[in-house]
């Protein structure tokens, strides 16, 4: 067995936290997050080491670095502050400090009665030995001066002081001799996304709908009769479907039929005819140029433009001619459709990721993608990412962030766990979660838990849409406006980014079929004409909470969700509060949308308890009704009307 | 950011287990035990995978693979054996099985209605590739015929069914194309040690304190008188401190004294003198020769030597002189004693492992080693390892296990949980663990479920000794030989590997002082006699358990240990159960020693439930008497003359 290179590196580093897959995979952050990183560092014997957390953007050579405290059991905890968007990498470096461990040594030396002149004598050494690494003349000077007084026939006691001394300490820990040093075996990656990444409220919209006649697609620029109304419910994200030419080939008819009808407009995800492709605009909603001005009335509104991502072909795509070989054949060379037997999809085709030319069909997509970034659109909402290779969306991600590390991609994946969460550590920015799923207490609770305490913490971003154009859940169907109420305070409160599919602001809740989560009359399949002002509306409720949303620090980020018990299973109750407010947003929702309910909240948590005498007020942030309240547990009540409290906890700790 | 080089590997293959920080370490087994692994396995989209788990003795350029089934939620499971001592290697690979895909579909396309022409004929291209990679003529010709019936104009049902038969299925699935299959991003160890190293009864003595003149050292010879004694009681290894030339220089006397009297022995641990160093015999118990004589009588009553391995020595030892470098210096110097301020231990010099001599120096002692095993010693006990650096362990382990994969390294560290555990994971064989210091049943169980149910069972084999010469537990002062008999039984039926500090089995338990875990007149430090036929014994009780030990593999694994609940905190019960034995031994052990107990012991276990009516025998092993229980809750009452049952529970099961 060779010898090591170096085998005096006696400081072993092991168990590096946060490192998804051991470092494989990235944890995320927005500018001005912490990553607050432990390792597990010993040495052999009883020698003192230190520990450093390094640091830096990437690509950058130099390392920044912050020293990391013992916290227990050999555990090691630092923590650093990103500060710009792009790749970040940190690691561990330890060595054994011999000068601490003399300092150490040297009281209980002293208090056993020993001669301690020797050891000066080597503390000497020491001092002298870092006066040589030492960066200007004045350190250098300073430190042979103490030397020289270490190896003094003075006192031993004022040199044992002068050897303890804060000073020499700190000279001594500034100047350590690394040369034996242990880094941890790899660099651990960051991505630090824009701000926009970690919170936001998105409104989905279909574009074609927005317009004044329903036998025709609406105009980019009637739709941007909507931003106002939009702007008002204080949204930030705009994310429109593919707005792309739709083909006519199998074109499904309204309600996904087989066959269309003159002026049916087709699926919007059936992208492509003679009309053009992935980076062309359907001309019943105009040109690249009506696009990009909608972009820009969006932008005035506060709403940026996230456009979708679907890659497919309608028969008619222009791909299916000039590239025939990213397309799978049947026997008789004819290209087949898409299908999931017994389910066919005849008006798509999809791509074959295993052709031969899978180098010319990935350059290509990234093409798509990035033609779009120059349009300005720097959001992407990526439809079934998990039916493409993940190697395709690790490399196209990583490029194209590479360019523009600005760029968000939302996953819509709803699939088995293992693949949303793989989808996420590959590099997807938010995730499409189970939420709409998620409708009891209990569910919720559950949930919350793994997607905010678990490692997915550091790399899955859930984005909560309470429906999408795929999924109006029977709790929305059964529950009326209400429900509606629920769903919207829920995803808003307890995720940091979530969204809704519009028509959810006028409680639009008509299935397709009894049993389907399918809308009635989808938006995919037909144009449609919305009553926006309509009485039976949430629209203010929004207005409200996305507010809230934009005022409180602590509704915009997913750290520090806690659950609250209560004494009623309708009853919800969970606090947030953002790293260094002192102050908790209480949630307290109800989760039945038929009939008022009441019980007690516990505002205490069992590191932050509450006393049995306290008195403190809370104020709802909905109703702007303060309430006196008294120890931990509290009375609350809802009704279908306001389902929840959104309250500022006012507490003084006595100090 | 440039392409992959093959991006067409669809199958993700992640979250490897067993993978001991991420298969940096080996998992260690013995021969005939299996390697458990699994790992999440998923593709993109619909298509049937195939997962195969590859393993071979490490330095093998072939695999040997058997297939991995899915168990659940994307997890995938498989199994092999491993047959010979040496290191090991497995891992995971993975593909899209296109003609599994297939014919999952077929059936769901004909069901619906669809014409299977075309799906037909791309079966019988698939066959046709297939047969293009059949290694003989006559797999060939079958799947061409195969081919060709598919693409017949035979009756449609006829070319499905023979499509779905189970004989292309498994030629098929013998021949798959695994042009694109992906594996695992790295290659997982395995350690396999010889079975002596799973299991084992381990007996420590001084020889020296084996003769018949308490005023010199007993030799080799006068010691070798008590081999039949020890292999009566069924031990297997017999492990002696250590036997070389000990220093006179600041020699240690009686009970740790500063200055020793004439005639004092001096610590067995403070090594060489001028009669020599590490590879040198102690004089007064004989020559190199002696020792090999010795080691051969040993085994010839069962008895397999284990030799001390300390790596520090005397100021007298021949190394002090002849490599100065290899120690630590002072100012003035003088060589350095070992100390932790303000304790001192100047009869020993510590090796300075930072020395810019540490090739030599490590190669000296890697030589060291080999010469003991050159004497026929293939058990090593490692004093202090955790003060030595960890690298210079992992280099010294693997290198001699190269050589003699059958050799057996103890590591015997009592320090903090995670240096412990990394000792394990870099290489140590078996472990010295915190049993001694756990004894009420609460702690006993918290021990036993981290030891032999987390990540630790894979690689720390715990050594359950019940006392040593440095560890004589208040318990067993307290307690008498009640006390002795329950720690005992607990050592050798918990763990697989235990032992005991001759002494142990006549009770021997007077402490130094008051609050001291040494021993008065520790055999550390003087010549000692004993009385080893006198009636307060606990020897047959010993002989008793090694037997069971011996006849019941469930004793000789430290898998399948299950606790089972009983109604009195004294008493703890545990179950054990060797792979493919059906009937469990149940251990029900009072951990009182000062009176009886009783109580009822549930036979029951969540995944093996005993019905409310089930009448069935347990056997106590240990008295030989049979019991006629009923339900899953029984009666048993223990004593301090015999504080256990060993149950062999011999259930029928209704089918």
């Amino acid at each position: 067995m060779p010898l090591p290179d170096e085998g005096r590196r006696r400081v072993v580093i092991e168990a590096v936290t946060p490192a998804i897959d051991a470092g494989l995979y990235a944890v995320k952050r927005t500018p001005g997050e912490a990553v607050t990183v432990e390792a597990d560092v010993f040495t052999d014997g009883h020698d003192k080491i230190a520990v450093r957390l390094l640091h830096r953007p990437a690509g950058r050579d130099a390392w920044q670095e912050v020293p990391m405290r013992l916290v227990d059991n050999d555990r090691w905890r630092g923590s650093f502050i990103v500060d710009q968007v792009g790749r970040w990498e940190y690691t561990v470096e330890a060595w054994v400090d011999h000068f601490a461990t003399w300092q150490h040594q040297l009281p209980r030396r002293m208090q056993a009665g020993d001669d301690i002149t020797s050891e000066l004598l080597e503390a000497a050494a020491m001092v002298r030995r870092a006066a040589s690494r030492a960066p200007d003349e004045p350190s250098r000077v300073w430190l042979r001066d103490c030397a020289a007084a270490l190896e003094s026939a003075g006192p031993t006691a004022e040199r044992a002081a002068l050897a303890l001394s804060d000073e020499l300490t700190a000279r001594m820990a500034a100047l350590p001799d690394r040369a034996l040093a242990t880094r941890a075996p790899r660099v651990f990656p960051v991505i630090v996304d824009r701000e926009r990444a970690r919170w936001g409220a998105w409104y989905e919209m279909f574009p074609r709908s927005a317009g004044p006649d329903p036998e025709r697609s609406a105009t980019f620029q009637e739709a941007a009769e909507r931003l106002p109304a939009i702007a008002a419910m204080g949204f930030d994200v705009l994310y429109l479907p593919p707005i792309h030419p739709i083909g006519r080939t199998n074109r499904k008819g309204k309600g996904n039929a087989l066959v269309s009808e003159p002026g049916d407009p087709g699926s919007p995800w059936a992208i492509g005819s003679h009309e053009g492709g992935h980076d062309a605009v359907e001309p019943g909603l105009g040109t690249i140029e009506d696009f990009r001005w909608f972009r820009e009335q969006a932008e005035r509104h506060g709403l940026e433009v996230a456009l979708d991502i679907a890659w497919q072909c309608s028969p008619d795509h222009p791909y299916v001619k000039a590239h025939p070989e990213w397309f799978r054949h049947r026997p008789d060379g004819t290209i087949k459709y898409a299908e999931n037997p017994p389910k066919k999809y005849q008006d798509i085709y999809p791509f074959d990721f295993e052709t031969e030319a899978w180098r010319a069909l990935w350059e290509e997509l990234r093409d798509v993608v990035w033609f779009w970034v120059e349009q300005g659109v720097r959001i992407f909402r990526v439809d079934n990412p998990h039916t493409k290779p993940m190697a395709f969306w690790q490399w196209l991600i990583a490029d194209l962030k590479a360019r523009d590390p600005g760029l968000i991609f939302l996953a819509e994946a709803f699939t088995r766990p293992k693949v949303m969460r793989y989808l996420a550590k590959i590099g997807f920015t938010q995730s499409y979660t189970y939420f709409t799923w998620r409708n009891t207490k209990a569910e919720i609770e559950e949930y919350l838990v793994e997607l905010t305490t678990s490692e997915m913490k550091e790399y899955f971003r859930p984005n909560f849409f309470a429906n999408t154009p795929d999924i109006l859940h029977k709790f929305l169907q059964e529950g009326g406006l209400p429900a509606f109420r629920i769903r919207l305070l829920l995803a808003a409160t307890l995720a940091a980014n979530y969204g809704i599919y519009s028509g959810f602001e006028i409680g639009e809740n008509r299935p397709a079929a009894e049993g389907s989560e399918e809308y009635l009359h989808s938006e995919k399949y037909q144009f449609r004409q919305w009553d926006w002002d309509r009485k039976e509306s949430i629209r203010d409720l929004i207005a409200q909470v996305n507010r809230l949303r934009r005022a409180h620090p602590a509704l915009q980020t997913n750290e520090g969700l806690r659950f609250h018990l209560t004494t009623n299973d309708h009853l919800i109750a969970y606090s947030k509060a953002a790293d260094g407010d002192p102050s908790r947003l209480l949630m307290v929702v109800s989760v039945d949308p038929r009939m008022p309910r009441e019980g007690h909240v516990c505002v205490s948590l069992p590191d932050d308890p509450v006393g049995e005498d306290e008195r403190y007020l809370v104020r709802d942030l909905l109703t702007d009704r303060t309430y006196a309240w008294l120890g931990a547990w509290n009375y609350v009540r809802l009704d279908p009307d306001l389902p929840a409290h959104i309250f500022r906890l006012e507490r003084v700790r006595a100090a």
